[in-house]
């Protein structure tokens, strides 16, 4: 499996819970965000992430980086592109572009990924998954 | 089992992330303390609830009512006042006061629970667990 | 002004990030969607919160009420439906319905507010946010 | 202002609403607890950021990296090592370390931060804030 170079885009409403007493989203929401990301960019590619869980393969983050780059700002429409930039073995790799209605990027991430089974173990993730991811 | 007159309280201070646009705390987060309240009612009592879910019986939420008195703000230090006040047969019932630093309360709330077995089945609570809430 | 009869309604995805160790989504968020339920029933009608927050009126929560019914799951479509259904003086009143997407209603709701100015002081909500409300 | 050598300390228990349906805490979590660890550091320097956000300095966060190194689940007490690692200039920079009662590091995480004034522009903290932090 070598770098994707799928990008899937959904839009999210910024919620007043997600402010804070600055007036802008706090800064771990945006994690939250990019989770809800790469779980479109599953289900859009046709895997659904509980499908996975179902068959006792769970993704867990090893790694997150975010960098802020504008604040937003309630009721902000803010569009998540998610895309798969590795997939090696056990490790997947994504990256995230969040932009406003304005076409401003807000902020950036990536975040990289390991697959275990039900008892915690590190696995590599079966064919079937791989192949959904890559096409 | 009767009606509990037990109080056991613990304190928090108030995170950023809790706040809103508004400069106080978003009103959701309230449901959360009550929650961490329940929570430290049932370990002060020597019952820790990871022991109970270990143990087969989840406790969940059937209906939950909160009263807004005051705002909260960031750095506030609330005090959780948690009340066990019904226990009969399988309903659960707590009342909660918070309190600020000024003594000014700002939230009272009220939980009814209900406890269900691994497979979501209705069930009584074992009397093992019910001796350590009334104690 | 009185009962309203109009209900607004629109559909999120549950967020890995809104389930709980019980696998099932924790209770304290119904609130944020109750909350977001609101935001869009006022965008519906025409009156963006944020709007009313830059002309100085500030709503808040007094009293809030979730009955759960079942349990949501990660990636269910639920809809929440929101209902104006007290608008007397100072005190608006909504309900809220949310159903999954196999028609099963998972939880009802219903919040009282409050109307401020910048000082934190209770006002009447001005007669034009009133009539778009009402529409 | 050279590279602070002063870590502080605080505990948390682990919350109900932190986990998720894999039964561990919820990654953006560590985030909030960053965010608390860096509030409390400040305090135990003497110098609330409330106070900051009073006199018109306000803290944002730039970037932010997390590393998992192992599960927490609830009811884990994690304590949060909150270390000044630079502040040149008009940035701050942070690293965490977060650890659970068994001494199990169970995340790691850096965050870099700029101060605006209440006009969101980039500016110097005033001295009276520096000479605390270094303290």
């Amino acid at each position: 499996m070598s770098e994707g170079t799928t990008t899937r885009n959904f839009t999210l409403t910024v919620r007043y819970a997600e402010t804070d007493a600055q007036g802008v989203v706090h800064h771990a929401n945006y994690l939250t965000w990019f989770d809800e990301g790469r779980s479109e960019f599953l289900s859009q590619q046709g895997l659904h992430y509980s499908d996975m869980e179902r068959d006792g393969f769970f993704v867990i983050v090893a790694r997150a980086t975010v960098d802020y780059r504008a604040p937003s700002f309630y009721e902000d429409r803010i569009t998540i592109a998610t895309t798969l930039v590795k997939g090696r073995g056990r490790m997947l790799e994504f990256i995230y572009q969040a932009t406003n209605q304005n076409g401003i990027l807000v902020a950036e991430g990536r975040t990289r990924h390991l697959v275990l089974d039900r008892k915690r173990r590190l696995v590599s993730m079966p064919d079937r998954f791989i192949q959904l991811l890559l096409e």
